[in-house]
């Protein structure tokens, strides 16, 4: 299979090299291209249309068709809008953990009040608008399940994102039009979202209409703690 | 142990049969009659009440007392009702993603409105009031976890429900009477009924009082995907 | 690590025996103390002060500091209590499928109505003021992933509770104050406390604020039915 992989914020697309390790050892192609105002040298002057262009851009650029494309977190705000632009290039659409916002709304519109009080303060202290997570969210939120030493190098991997990316409101109708089939992928320990009325799983994935559910243990960072489950299950998730 | 397992709609009898096999070679005794109307050859021109005779009838040819009787999806309804009419023969109900009706409802009040839409529509459209799951759906929303060759091979194992058993309207007074232990397997992975206020857990087995739950990963169909594993959880299910 | 584990309501510190085994063979110290009034042969007439000021005693006595401090079902409403009361002496509060009581509530405020009433007239009969768990729910909905002779073996070494530390109201204020690091611990089969509204998790866990969340197949008894695993989650719940 062919496998575009779509990162999270505060990731570029380095943080699936293990993933993608496993992917290709087992045969199938990947790219994991970094989105437009993401990873740690990049111009963050970025809106949410960018970040789409730029993925956009890497699966015209590498010429693939056939894509199973997925997004991780964010990525998924990015994938629905790329299945939008050029849906004749997708085969399926797999939602890691990942947004899928109403029409009209943005990815801050998704979390709950005490996330968006605390991206709105992060990114005005930011002085370049931008939000970087602290590490004692990152850690018990974001990472559960990895031991310390583990997500101390994987905070130190992250880098700030473009906060406009998640304010900026979204245009979801050609991805309702295109029909693609879509599947959900979730990792049950994941509270980067809090589990309930604000969790992933299923707000969401109950957005896609038929989709395809597949499910893991691990948390929302299951790519740096158990990267060879997550690629067998992304498989899963995008097979036929 | 004495299993008798009550299938699904759009399955019969043989479709438990590699859990059936794991079942034997654990040294139990198994039976999976084939509820009236159910089947490739079947009279179609029944009534739910046919359908719980059927399994009555089964039983009592057997002559079983003693036994753990579990029911799959639409199998709940139907020993619900089996077990009304002959609670002295069953030590134990196991519902398994099984329908567990409110008295006086039919499966059909159980489930979503874009179900009984469907389903509804797809009767008329048979011309025999039946009613069959299009591939796409079932190969997404009940055998997730299957591979599509698996999923092929199991979906042509299905043959059409008649519709009426599924719109009868439940007595379940004796049911409800019978106090039988009984327990709930839930498949981790099963959203045949999509998970939350339409799901099959925690809204079936809340309904069955004090009742054992068992749960394991899986699919709605994970006596294909899995009958190793189920055949156990079926076992812890139905112990003492 | 130090771990010290308190127990729920019907169990004492030799509850913990096979969990503290692995943890110690692990590498970590443990002490598994016993609350007032609970174990075969303890006093009853205690408060939730007494249950409190004997675990504030018993790690005082032992002198730790830098302690995990982990508590099971009930002796969540105490472990919190403890953690306002010497929080110096804490690194991190776990709470496995343990009561989180809100500010001014009671244990039996937590539960719903069906066990309220029946932990009433179980309290009524005793002629003591006790509350001793019934063999049928307990094997149903707290040991449901044991087979029936482990399940007996357990049930034999619980005692009756002291209904009033269920039914004291809880000051929690020092503990709300303390700001600790905090986990909660979920085992997915745990139905002590109804799936749902009432269900242990995420009701609980979402009182604590940013938590660190980790799960494990399981009953509420998995300190019985899988003691090895649950000192594996109980370090990686603890850790750092």
């Amino acid at each position: 299979m062919r496998f575009v992989l779509v990162h999270d914020f505060w990731h570029d697309g380095t943080a699936w090299k293990a993933v993608a390790d496993e992917l290709r050892h087992a045969g199938h192609h990947v790219d994991a291209p970094t989105i437009a105002g993401h990873g740690p040298d990049a111009d963050r002057d970025v809106s949410h249309d960018d970040c789409v262009a730029s993925i956009v851009d890497a699966i015209v650029r590498i010429d693939w068709d056939d894509v199973v494309l997925v997004g991780h977190g964010f990525g998924g705000a990015v994938i629905a809008r790329v299945a939008g632009e050029i849906p004749e290039r997708i085969r399926r659409l797999v939602f890691w953990n990942a947004f899928v916002p109403e029409h009209g709304n943005s990815v801050t519109d998704e979390v709950p009040p005490h996330y968006q009080e605390l991206y709105d303060s992060l990114a005005e202290e930011s002085g370049d608008n931008t939000v970087m997570l602290p590490w004692p969210i990152w850690r018990e939120a974001f990472i559960n399940d990895a031991d310390e030493e583990l997500a101390r190098s994987a905070y130190e991997q992250l880098s700030p994102v473009p906060y406009r990316c998640l304010t900026d409101t979204l245009d979801l109708d050609g991805f309702l039009a295109s029909r693609l089939p879509r599947s959900y992928l979730n990792c049950t320990e994941d509270i980067a979202l809090p589990p309930g009325r604000w969790g992933w799983h299923p707000r969401f994935s109950a957005r896609l209409g038929l989709c395809r559910l597949v499910q893991m243990p691990g948390s929302h960072e299951a790519l740096f703690s158990n990267p060879g489950l997550l690629a067998q299950k992304i498989v899963e998730a995008g097979r036929d």
